[in-house]
């Protein structure tokens, strides 16, 4: 059963499998917000968009609405004043049930014809999208763009491109004719047909709401599923566009849009946990806190749960061919987003003796000081500093920055820098702590934020034996190192690969460490307990369908 | 990095992959025990193998071992004699992790490579193999050679061949080159390596030891993963016969033995458990009671859990084109191996207005008769009995028996055959129970053994409502329908669907519903409770490895 919105992205689909083969460089989705890619007025009308949904009820309109919830505030300062229909889950749970039995039997071609249109369309709501990611998560307008934006829609997309991959291997039919030596063969006739596995939850985190939640919401329509979005209280308003714009593809497609529904909730409300245990919900995508994510691995057990946790990121600094690079880079790292990413550097070793540079040997001291000169020069001029920075997203990050103050001795102590535009936005520079190896304590533990730990170690042998023990203990979604010694190197990579953690070698031009490209980087493993899954494998869709066959006498 | 082994059978390969893809008939193993496809002799030199091995400790030389176990004796009547190494699991682990680290850097050309040549040694092995089956599992010899022999292979080959198709995928390498305008653009040389999850335990049971055992034991090996095999305590040798050929191909491709290590246990001893709980264990693979397979599902949380449970087999007859040839294929459905199978019918729903047929109307009695009549026709002859009922595994079988006797009106009652060349051997004929629609709290139960009930439903549409309710709550492997209206198949086929079992079509010729053929037929589902995995399909694999990628300026 073919349908118009496949045929119409068949082409996007193709290139994209081809993508998820290669691995190179490719996307379809633009990352530049120029008004020439995008469109001259394409700024300014997402920009109205966005503005015209504030104060006011948002448009969705579910089943089983009680009532209305909903209390954002931009971290740039503003209350947003959007209120989302707050469901009954008993009569929403039958409106998506009453939804299903037709989408269910919609077949593949439907399933991703209908994640494509809707990626579509959500890409040509990306100054939309942009706004209201950077006034729930505080991140810079152009990062929220990209980031929440094209990039997300990227990773949605691989999502899809791996379920259609995955999908189009099951034939739909089958003859099977066995010889029977003299006699004539035994003729069977058997089809082969792709069924969802129920109800999909989604559960978005308040940070990256559209980055983190594209790749499960789409692996899981893409395969048939009905998906329930359940936004961050913090961030609902990114994922509630999205819904909005998935319910219009669907009734345009043909089918309920109940398929996609919205559960917003306010913060006191623990709604996650009970739609989590629900019978009818099969899958869980989950991204936030390490305690959250091992309760739902622990009590979800009706669901595939796929898991994206808190970890503590890792850098190695042996030696460096351009230190200059090294500093630009990794400052950069530090700064970005006022680390509130879970790929952000937080313990970075150096060894007690100092490291060997292109310029002359350099001691601890020195190394930790021109990191924490390098972040002063990034964030020197306070307009490009709020542009990488953006804003604080929430009092914990304040909390961890003060209490990290008195960890050790500061090598960078936090800043507090005024926002020209936005004045009642908090806006805060990275704190950078020396620590000793002893201090396992402290450094093993995640430290939200823009904290960073120069840690001195014995040796680069000693630096990778902590960080391999991090790891394995504590979890990682990124590991850097730069050396530039070979066997260092391959030790690096031998520890990288030993506990599941991707490595980043010599970083020192445009790509950071805390960057990771759809249809080309494997985002986490699944191999450490920072996340039970990788952004995006086959194992993350290959279980989001089952095949049920029947077969006669031919 | 290629490997002989590899080369060797990558014909083999390469044809079942493309098995897997179309999903026709094919095999690489004969099912025939004919001189004229194994060789002349071949039978013989089985025998001797097998003879050679009774009464001695196993040839198998394992580090950590403590001592010895095994008191395996043959539903046939003899008592095997045979003892095995029993391991101290903590020196075994420590030996394991020593052989892992040079098998987890090999590759997948060397894990698939090492695979294939273990499966092909053991199909050489086959007639000492199916002796081994037979005098542990009570199969008759040629069930025994065939589903223990090639059709095992078969599904190990099989999990070989998805492993080897999704990890193919993952390119070993990527430039990842993003434009950047006028400028030149951003380059990554990009590594991606497969790594295995850990240590793989693979739980036998005791009626299809290697068939069920084959496929997680080559779809964790040929990822990568080293594989503990823990036998049934009562079907120890057919795994033990396959541990020692898989340490020999091990050790001949260059690697340690202790790659593939086997745990045999008494029954009184809990090392299963044990076992699934240790950290290293990273897969585990387990067929058996729902009550085990649910204790691992909720506590070895360390684990990827692959489970194959009990079942309720469903058979909806409404009507029939071929009421003899219904019976037939019925009657030696539930006598086959004295319906020691998961896939073996239990439930048989007839309306209770009976039933048209191309013969004309028959009652729910008549029915009943019919298929009684067919049993007992043939198992007529004592000679013939034997080799389609083989013996009776277990006492559960016959105490199972003796309960259901009086669970409703007899239809057929069960006798006893005795086997004249095994006069010690227990052999049961089926016992078939006519019920009402109301004894659901009966016939809702797996009653493993040859144990068939005729249940008298009001109509077709109710035996669908009962077939559903029944493969939702308890799980079912197979469910059968008989019918002349397209609109019965039709909805028939939807029930399938929705509750995710597979389904067989009026079936009267040479198949029958408790077959499954590797290559074409999916075992199970994973989507209702007597199996949370499909033999075998890309979920059942995918997981088993993970990528690990480094990336570095270009």
């Amino acid at each position: 059963m073919s349908h118009p919105f496949f045929e119409r992205h068949r082409a996007t689909l193709d290139r994209a499998v081809e993508a998820i083969g290669s691995r190179g460089y490719w996307t379809p989705f633009p990352e530049s917000p120029s008004p020439k890619v995008y469109g001259e007025g394409a700024a300014e009308t997402g920009r109205h968009c966005f503005d015209a949904l504030l104060n006011q009820r948002f448009p969705l309109t579910q089943p089983a609405t009680v009532g209305q919830v909903g209390n954002e505030r931009s971290p740039y300062g503003m209350k947003l004043g959007v209120t989302y229909p707050k469901p009954d889950i008993d009569g929403l749970m039958t409106a998506i049930e009453a939804a299903q039995s037709n989408w269910r039997k919609a077949g593949p071609e439907a399933w991703v014809g209908v994640s494509l249109e809707i990626l579509d369309r959500i890409n040509k709501s990306s100054f939309e999208i942009a706004n209201a990611i950077m006034h729930t998560t505080g991140q810079a307008f152009v990062m929220s763009f990209q980031a929440g934006g094209p990039h997300a829609q990227d990773r949605g997309l691989e999502a899809v491109a791996y379920a259609w991959d995955q999908m189009r291997r099951v034939p739909a039919q089958a003859t099977w004719e066995k010889p029977q030596g003299k006699s004539d063969p035994v003729r069977m006739e058997k089809r082969f047909r792709i069924v969802p596995r129920g109800v999909a939850l989604v559960i978005g985190c308040s940070t990256f709401p559209t980055w983190n939640a594209y790749p499960g919401l789409f692996a899981s329509l893409a395969t048939g599923n009905a998906v329930v979005v359940k936004p961050h209280p913090n961030a609902i308003l990114p994922l509630a566009i999205t819904v909005r714009i998935a319910r219009e593809v669907l009734t345009e497609g043909g089918f309920d849009a109940n398929v996609v529904t919205l559960v917003a909730h306010d913060a006191a409300d623990n709604i996650a946990q009970t739609l989590a245990l629900r019978p009818e919900i099969k899958i869980v995508d989950f991204t936030g806190s390490t305690a959250n994510g091992r309760w739902l691995e622990e009590h979800a057990r009706q669901a595939q749960v796929y898991t994206e946790k808190a970890g503590v990121n890792q850098v190695i600094i042996d030696s460096a061919a351009d230190f200059k690079g090294l500093v630009r880079n990794l400052a950069f790292s530090i700064a970005l987003y006022t680390g509130q990413m879970c790929t952000a550097p937080q313990n970075i070793y150096v060894p007690k003796d100092g490291i060997d540079t292109a310029e002359g040997h350099l001691t601890f001291d020195e190394v930790a000081a021109g990191l924490a000169q390098g972040v002063e020069k990034l964030l020197a001029d306070p307009v490009r500093a709020v542009e990488v920075l953006g804003a604080v997203a929430n009092e914990g990050v304040l909390r961890r920055l003060e209490a990290a103050r008195s960890l050790g001795q500061i090598a960078l102590d936090t800043r507090t820098i005024t926002h020209a535009q936005f004045p009642d936005a908090t806006i805060r520079t990275p704190l950078i702590i020396k620590l000793k190896k002893g201090d396992r304590a402290t450094y093993l533990n995640e430290w939200f934020g823009p904290i960073a730990f120069v840690i001195e170690t014995d040796s680069t042998a000693e630096s990778l034996a902590i960080a391999r023990d991090a790891v394995v203990g504590h979890g990682a979604l990124t590991m850097a190192v730069y050396s530039t010694r070979t066997d260092v190197i391959d030790r690096a990579i031998e520890v990288a690969e030993d506990v599941g953690v991707a490595l980043s070698i010599n970083l020192t031009g445009g790509v950071f460490v805390n960057q990771s490209a759809a249809f080309s980087d494997y985002h986490g493993t699944g191999a450490n307990p920072a996340a039970n899954a990788a952004l995006t494998d086959a194992a993350y869709v290959a279980n989001r369908f089952r095949v049920v066959q029947h077969r006669m006498h031919a």
